[in-house]
C-alpha cells in the first residue's frame, strides 16, 4: 500500500523554488558558459590523465594527500602562471585549489558576509552573484560600469555614501578582466584607483579573474592582486574557461590571515584529485599553446556571432564587439522586453540570458540579453540568431527587417 | 613599502577558528578515514579513466552534460548496485551524484534544518555531524546505541519527549550499516521499528550508508530506504570507502519532492566529471570483485589492529572486534583521558580520534578513542599501537604491563 509524505512540510525556511525536471538542452544554446568542444585538448588531456594515474593513482587512497590546499604540483604551476600572466607574486602556500571558482565565491562569502552585511558589486553582474548573496542574506550595492569597467567616480561616491550611513561594506567584488556580462577590461589606472579607495576605506577587494585567460589578444593588465601592495585583496580564478568547465577546478589566492580562515570553512574533505593531477600534468607543457589556440577559436566564434547579429538584427542590436571571453551583451530597442523574449524563445528551442537576471535591481537591463557563443557551432550561431530575430520580430516588431541589412 | 590589512577585522560572525599551517601527516596515522592504498584498483581504474576520456572527453566542454543530477551511466550503475546490495528499488531520476557524501549531508541539512531546528542523531557520531550542525545553528538530540545500533526504546522516548515540548525534529540521522564510530550494524527489526516511529511522528529518516559496502562478510541488511514503503526517507552513500576518498564522489537517493528541492540547493555547476565517468566505466565490470578483495584486506587489517591492541594494551582496551569498516572504537579505563592522550600522542607522531569529538555532548566518551586501520600498513599498525601504549602508560599508568599479555 502506497503511503505519502510531503517533504515540503518539513523544509527549512527561505528555500529556492524546487528544480524542474531536466528535459535536455535546447537546440540553440546561448547560455550556461560552456566552452568550445572543438577546442578541448582531448588527446593531450587524456595523455596527461593516463600518465598521472599510472604514476600516482595510489595517492587517491587518502583524502588531501598533499595537504588541504590541494595538489601541490598544480599550485606550483599556478604560482608560475599567475606571475607570467597576471603579475602576481605568490607562493604555493598562498594558493587554494577549489571546486570551481564558484566554491571560491562561496568561501569568500562565508568568510566575510554575515546576514545583513553589505557588499559592493558591479551593477551588471553574473546572475549567480546575486542569487548567492540573497541566499546568505547579504545586501548588494551596485556601481555602474562604462566601456572600461566599473566607474571609479561612482565607486568613490558609493563608499562615501555608505560611510555616511554608518555602513561598512564587506568587500568590493569585481570581475575586471573580461567582465561578465559586459566583456569590459578595466585598465591599470582604474585598478590603481580602486586599490587606493579600498585601502582608504578599509574595504577588501574580491577580484574574480575567471575569464582573464580569454582576452583574445593574449594581453591583459596585471591583476589587482598583483598591483596592490596593500594586502586587502583576495583573488579567485578558474580552469573552467581556459580548459574545461566539467573539471570543476578553480583557485583562491589570498594572504595567510584570509587563507587560514578560508581553509577552516572548506569542509568538503578536499577538491577532487584526478582533475587536479591531470591539470598539473597537462598545463606544465601545454597550457600556453592550448590557450593560444582557444583564443583564436573563440575570436572566430565571436566574429560569427557579431556577423549573425548584424545580418539578422541590423541596427536593432547594440553591442560592443567582444575583445575576449565567451559571451556578448546585446541591447535591443523598445519595446523589446528580454524577459518575455527569453520565455517565447525557449518555446522555439533558443536559450538566452535575459538582462534583468544579470542586474542588481529589478527593472534594470530590461532590453539587454547575454548570448554565449563558445559552445554552439558557427552554424548553430547563425541559425540560432536568425531564429531569435524571427521570434523577436513576431513578438515585438523588432527588427523591422531581417537579413541583408548592412551596418 | 609594506602595508597592512587584518582580515580578522572584517570577517563574518561565528567563524570556526583559523586553520593551522599543514605540516605533513603523522608517522602513525590512525585518523582521517583514508582507504587502504594497497587495495586501490590502480590498473583497472587507470584503464577505465583512459577509456572513458578517449571516448567522451569532448563532453567536458559542458557543465552537467547529462543534466544536473550527474553522469547518467553512473546513476544507472547505482540503480543496479543499490537494488542488488541494499534492496533499493529506484530509477536514475531518484539519484543525484554529489561531491562526496559530505555534500549529501550539507544538502540534506540545507533542505531541512533551519537555524534553531532540532535533529535526532546517534549520540556517538561522526565528528563532522556535530560541526556541520553547529555551523548552521541546528540543535542535536542524541539517542544511545547498543551492540545493535541506535536503541529504538530510546528513540521512541526521545520522539515523545520532543513532541510533549512542542518541538518538531527535522530528521532522524542514522548510520545504520557499520556505524561511525561504533561499527554496529542495525538489524532489520530495528530498521522497521525506526520506520514505524518516523512515520508515526512525521519525522523524515536521513540514512547515511557510506560504510555499507565494507561489511566484511559481504552480507548487509536491506537499507531503511528499501524497507520503507513510507516515502519519508533520504538515503546517501559514497564511493570514498568502496573505491577511493580522493575522488570525492557520493550520491543521494530521494523521492522527487525532496530531490527537486535538493537540486535547487546544489549551486556548484556540477560535481566533477572525470571521476564520475571513470567510476561508471570501472564499476560496471569491476565493482563487486574489487570490493570483495577490499573487504578481505580490511578484515586482515582489522585483525592486525585487534592483535596489536590485545598485545600492547591487554585487558585495558575494551572493544568489539570490527565486523566491517575502517575503524575500531576502543574504551580505556580510568584514569585515561583520551583528549589528553590525543595531545601527548601527537607529539610522538601518533594521530587518534579522541572520543569527546565523536560525541553529542561535552564530557561524554572521555575514555573512548577511534582508531582507523585501513590506511596504515600492518607494520605501522603494530608499531603505532605499541608506541601509543607506551605513551598511555607514561601518561596515565595504563596499561600496567605491556607486551606478552594474553587475553
Amino acid at each position: 500500500m502506497s503511503k505519502a509524505f510531503d517533504f515540503a512540510t518539513v523544509t527549512a525556511p527561505d528555500l529556492p523554488p524546487p528544480a524542474v525536471k531536466f528535459g535536455g538542452y535546447p537546440k540553440f544554446n546561448f547560455v550556461g558558459g560552456h566552452n568550445d568542444p572543438d577546442s578541448l585538448p582531448v588527446a593531450d588531456l587524456t595523455e596527461a590523465v593516463t600518465a598521472v594515474m599510472k604514476r600516482e593513482a595510489r595517492s587517491l587512497a587518502m583524502y588531501n594527500s598533499t595537504g588541504p590546499q590541494g595538489y601541490l604540483p598544480l599550485r606550483q604551476f599556478l604560482v608560475k602562471k599567475l606571475k607570467a600572466d597576471a603579475g602576481i607574486a605568490c607562493t604555493a602556500d598562498d594558493v587554494l585549489i577549489t571546486s570551481g571558482s564558484l566554491q571560491g565565491m562561496d568561501l569568500v562569502n562565508s568568510l566575510l558576509v554575515g546576514p545583513g552585511d553589505t557588499v559592493i558589486v558591479e551593477e551588471d553582474n553574473y546572475g549567480g552573484t546575486f542569487t548567492k548573496l540573497a541566499r546568505i542574506k547579504g545586501k548588494c550595492v551596485g556601481v555602474p560600469l562604462d566601456r572600461d569597467g566599473m566607474r571609479m567616480d561612482a565607486l568613490a561616491a558609493t563608499l562615501a555614501d555608505l560611510k555616511s550611513k554608518g555602513i561598512k561594506p564587506k568587500y568590493i567584488y569585481t570581475i575586471p578582466t573580461v567582465h561578465n556580462p559586459t566583456g569590459t577590461v578595466m585598465p591599470v589606472e582604474r585598478r590603481r584607483e580602486m586599490i587606493r579607495l579600498a585601502e582608504a576605506y578599509g574595504v577588501p577587494i574580491f577580484e574574480d579573474d575567471c575569464y582573464s585567460d580569454l582576452v583574445f589578444s593574449g594581453e591583459r593588465p596585471p591583476a589587482i592582486y598583483a598591483l596592490s601592495d596593500w594586502p586587502g585583496v583576495i583573488h579567485i580564478g578558474s580552469f573552467s574557461k581556459s580548459i574545461a568547465p566539467a573539471l570543476r577546478i578553480g583557485f583562491v589566492v589570498a594572504p595567510w590571515d584570509a587563507m587560514s580562515r578560508i581553509l577552516a570553512l572548506k569542509g568538503d574533505a578536499g577538491t577532487p584529485a584526478i582533475e587536479q593531477m591531470a591539470l598539473a600534468e597537462f598545463c606544465e607543457k601545454n597550457f600556453d599553446t592550448h590557450v593560444g589556440k582557444l583564443r583564436t577559436a573563440l575570436k572566430a566564434k565571436a566574429d560569427a556571432m557579431v556577423a549573425a547579429l548584424e545580418e539578422h538584427f541590423g541596427t536593432a542590436a547594440e553591442f560592443e564587439r567582444p575583445t575576449g571571453g565567451i559571451f556578448i551583451w546585446v541591447k535591443l530597442p523598445e519595446p523589446v522586453d528580454t524577459t518575455k523574449l527569453f520565455q517565447v524563445a525557449a518555446k522555439h528551442g533558443i536559450a538566452l540570458n535575459p538582462g534583468p537576471e544579470w542586474s542588481i535591481a529589478d527593472g534594470r537591463n530590461k532590453r539587454q540579453m547575454r548570448l554565449c557563443f563558445a559552445y554552439p557551432s558557427k552554424d548553430v550561431i547563425r541559425n540560432g540568431v536568425a531564429a531569435l530575430a524571427e521570434v523577436c520580430r513576431t513578438e515585438f516588431g523588432i527588427p523591422e527587417r531581417i537579413a541583408n541589412v548592412k551596418r
